[in-house]
This record gives structure tokens, C-alpha cells and sequence, in this order.
């Protein structure tokens, strides 16, 4: 995991403007926003599908930056005062307080161009109507049915209890959706997958996406800010709805491992190829931060 | 024009979700952003250039949404009150004083998104490999060395006395990257053109890109606020370098018509096809409003 971590990191600095080239104080945002931080479970998990799918790193390299340019830009957007307000994220100040608001702006949406830029220039599918289907994946996951879409979901939901299919709904579309194309990126770096094992991926990719988001919260109500490099206890202060506020910690722990292992099931018959989407699943619900 | 506009007009309320799709209230949003208004400069660009290069019309309406969408977007932002902080857009209140400024900012993030699913999910090119290329030309149109990078270099430029070169950099990042694309990506829905016809076209797009600008900044120092649609006088007001505050109206009149006869030649040798390149040339340089 941490070569990997690693070699995206690279990747991003290379794929990033140079800090140096104008508008420079926007390309020194922009690095400053993408390097240097998070878990990158979005980049793992495009490594892992890639693993099970054959893809060539150099490929994955790819849809992993555009992958984590968007999640990293939703970061910054979702930081901004008008949204969640708030002022650490990874560790660091949030883009906005340590430049400043309007080039946070500029920063989200230039990356989110950067993104399909790195899915349209560089060869990573073996024929040029995957990658397509690859920009159609990812622009769908990153839009108004799916990541930017569930944002609107949880403003409408401040102070409100919702229901447990209704806060499903929410994170199906604000982490799930991006999560989703993560393994479907890796799988399109890579030869072709029957449809029932590209099937199965995805129905793997929906369960750990769910389960990162329970965890999350369970994290967000026991952990510290100190752990988490972001504020915690974020989401009660706000009265926002979570898995805990709905099932409890322990209810949420339960659910959390109950997919855990839906996902382990989806990749029966992958053998070794699937290891690390296997590991994957195991840390992203047993992590503690 | 008015058929072309029309035909956009349509074509965008087919493409952005429909508003009572959840979550309603962004696509409601999305929809009163892009909907009913401006010139449809640069969709008109796209379908002059695409009618150059023979292409469908059902392809150029999607290339044209497209450009559309991210010029959209980038209105939405602009507007926002850590940007312009406007109150007044296409004769409307613009969308973060209709609606609120966090579905004003994921507004804008998903129009963005949008205009890159419509590129990947029809066909509009003869080969995907070009197809693909498009997506490569809007992304950096629209990123920080196009679009999102002029309005960096427009951010650090209020207050300051700005050398012509410096107008000219900022314009060419802020609008004429954009209406470049709008050429680029109406050639390439039709039959391939020589790189030596292509290179025309794109120098006519720089012309006119800049011929744009330059009216712009006089209209906004001339006409009214009701002739525009939006409020007139902001330049001065903010203390914004103009052509105007570069080179006084008659200076910058001057420079739009030598702009405006610098595009007509680029096109010599193009014959009847490039008709409607010629009058929208024509038009960005004498309009009114």
C-alpha cells in the first residue's frame, strides 16, 4: 500500500503545473491542495483493479491522478465557507485560509479540467472508445447525479433526520459514486472483463464504498481531530444525519462488517489477482483513521 | 443565428437532467444557469466552424453544449461573492441570489462535469481516437492554462496599471481559450481538415477571441446595463485594467476592426463554407449589446 501510495504521489507531481509556471500562485494552490496527503483510498483502489483487470502501472498512474485530482477538488469546494466552513483538512489549513477564497474556487474547478485532461492525453485503454467510456464514468461519478449530487443531497439534509435509505441515498452518491469509478477506471486500464466479472467488481466497488462512509462516521464520533489530520466531531456539532446518529456505533460497526464481507463474496473466483481489492476491503473498515 | 441559437437552446434543455430529478433543487439550479439566455457566442462558433468542415448538425449540437456548459459554469462562479460578487446575469439575478452561493458553487462544479459526459457519450467525431482530442481541447480550455488560469491572472490584476502584453495574456487565458475551443471543436466533428486549414481556423478563433474581449470592455465602458443584461460600468468601478484603460474607446474600436480584418483573411481560400464564420466575425466586432 505504500509503494503504491507513493508512486501516485509522484504521479500527481508530475501531472500537476509546475509551481513555477503562471498563474503561479493558482499552480502553487493546486499542488498545494493535492500533494502531500490522505490515505488515497481512491488511487488504491484503482491500483487493486487494476491488479485483478492485468492493467500496465504506467496506465493506472493515470486514471489514479484524475481519480483523486476530482476527490481532492471536492475537498477544497467542500472546505469553502459557504459549504462545511472549515479550516483544517489533512492536517494543513484548508485551501481557502492559506490562500484565499476565491482561488480555492479557481483551484477545485482547475482541477476537476485537469482530471479529464489526464484521461483524454495519455494512452490508457487498449482501445480509444474504453477511455471514452472512461470519461463518461468519470464525469458521471463527479456530477449532478453522482459526487456533486450528493453534496446538494446533504445541504438539503442539515438538521433533518433522515431515514436510513435516505442517508444511503446521500453517500451512494457523495463518496459511492467516485469510489464506484475508481474500480471501474482500473478495471478499464486493463484487458477486457467478461460483464459478469465487471459486474461483480462494481458490486464489490458498492459495498466498500458504503462501508467507507460508515466507518467514516463511526471515526468522526469516537476519533480525534489529531488522528483524523480533519476536524472531528464535525458531523454531530452540525447535526448532520450519520450512520451513528441512525444505528448507534455498534449498529454502525455491524453494518460495516456485514459489508465487508459482501464485498470479500463479490470477488470469490478472482483467486489472487483480487488479493489486494481483498486487503482493501479489510482496511478500509477496520482502519482508525 | 437566431435558428442556430434556438436549436442550442434546445439541445441544452435536452442535455442538462430534468428538474424534477433529485436532487431537484441543483437541477432546477443547473438549469436557470444555462437556460434562456446570452448570445451563444461560442455554440455559434462551434456550428460556423462545423458547417467549414461539413459536419452533422446533431454532432455540433453536443460539441456546442459542451462549450456551453463550461462557459455556463464559469458565469455561475464568477458571479459568486468571493469572485465578481454580482447580482445581475442575463438580465436575471444571477444564481447564487436566486438560489444560495453552496448550490451556486455545485452548480458550477457539475455543469462543468456535464460538458465532459456529453463529449464521451455521443458520437460526434469519425473516430474515437478524435473524439478523445476533444475532450483533451475543452479540458485545457477550460483549466488553468485556459479559462480558470485567466481568472487567476484577472484576480492578481485588480488595482493595477496592466501593460498591453499583460492585457492581452490574461484575455487570451480568460476568453479567447474558450471561443479557440469552440472552432476547434466544431472543425473536428466533420471531416478531417488539412493542418494547414485547421491552423487557419484556429488563428481566425484567436482573432476573434480577442476582437471579443476588446468590444466587451468598450460596450461595458459605453452601453447601458439594461442593454446588457448585466451590470454595466463594473470595469471602472472595480479599478479593472481594460482595453479601454489601455487605449481609450477610439484605440480600442481601432483594435477590434484590424482583429476583425486579420480573422476575414485567415479564412481566405475557405470559399462559400466559411460563410458564417465571416458574419460572425462581423457580428462580435459590431454588435451593440
Amino acid at each position: 500500500m505504500g509503494a503504491v501510495q507513493a508512486r501516485v504521489e509522484s504521479a500527481l507531481a508530475r501531472s500537476l503545473p509546475p509551481a513555477e509556471q503562471r498563474p503561479a500562485r493558482l499552480h502553487q494552490a493546486m499542488r498545494y491542495a493535492a500533494l502531500g496527503g490522505g490515505k488515497r483510498v481512491r488511487p488504491l483502489l484503482v491500483f487493486a483493479s487494476g491488479e485483478a483487470a492485468g492493467a500496465a502501472p504506467a496506465r493506472l498512474d493515470v486514471a489514479a491522478c484524475a481519480v483523486e485530482l476530482i476527490h481532492s477538488y471536492s475537498l477544497v469546494h467542500d472546505d469553502l465557507p459557504c459549504m462545511d466552513d472549515d479550516v483544517l483538512r489533512r492536517g494543513k489549513p484548508t485551501v481557502h485560509v492559506e490562500y484565499d477564497e476565491a482561488t480555492a474556487l479557481l483551484v477545485g474547478d482547475a482541477l476537476q479540467s485537469l482530471a479529464f485532461q489526464l484521461l483524454a492525453e495519455h494512452e490508457i485503454a487498449d482501445e480509444p472508445s474504453i477511455q471514452l467510456e472512461m470519461v463518461r464514468t468519470l464525469s458521471l461519478a463527479a456530477g449532478s447525479r453522482g459526487m456533486a449530487g450528493g453534496q446538494a443531497i446533504d445541504l438539503e439534509s442539515v438538521g433533518k433526520p433522515l431515514a436510513l435509505p435516505e442517508l444511503e441515498l446521500m453517500h451512494i452518491h457523495k463518496t459511492g459514486a467516485l469510489i464506484r469509478a475508481s474500480v471501474g477506471l482500473g478495471a478499464r486500464c486493463g484487458a477486457a472483463l467478461t460483464p459478469e466479472r465487471f459486474e461483480r467488481l462494481d458490486h464489490y466497488a458498492k459495498c466498500v464504498g458504503l462501508a467507507f462512509q460508515v466507518v467514516d462516521d463511526v471515526l468522526d464520533a469516537a476519533a480525534s481531530t489529531a488522528t483524523l489530520g480533519k476536524t472531528a466531531g464535525k458531523d454531530a456539532a452540525q447535526n448532520k444525519p450519520t450512520y451513528v446518529s441512525a444505528l448507534g456505533v455498534a449498529g454502525a460497526r455491524e453494518l460495516a462488517e456485514s459489508l465487508r464481507k459482501e464485498a470479500h463474496a463479490a470477488l470469490a473466483g478472482f483467486g489472487e489477482g483480487a488479493a489486494r481489492l481483498r486487503s482493501l476491503a479489510d482496511f478500509i473498515v477496520l482502519r482508525e483513521f
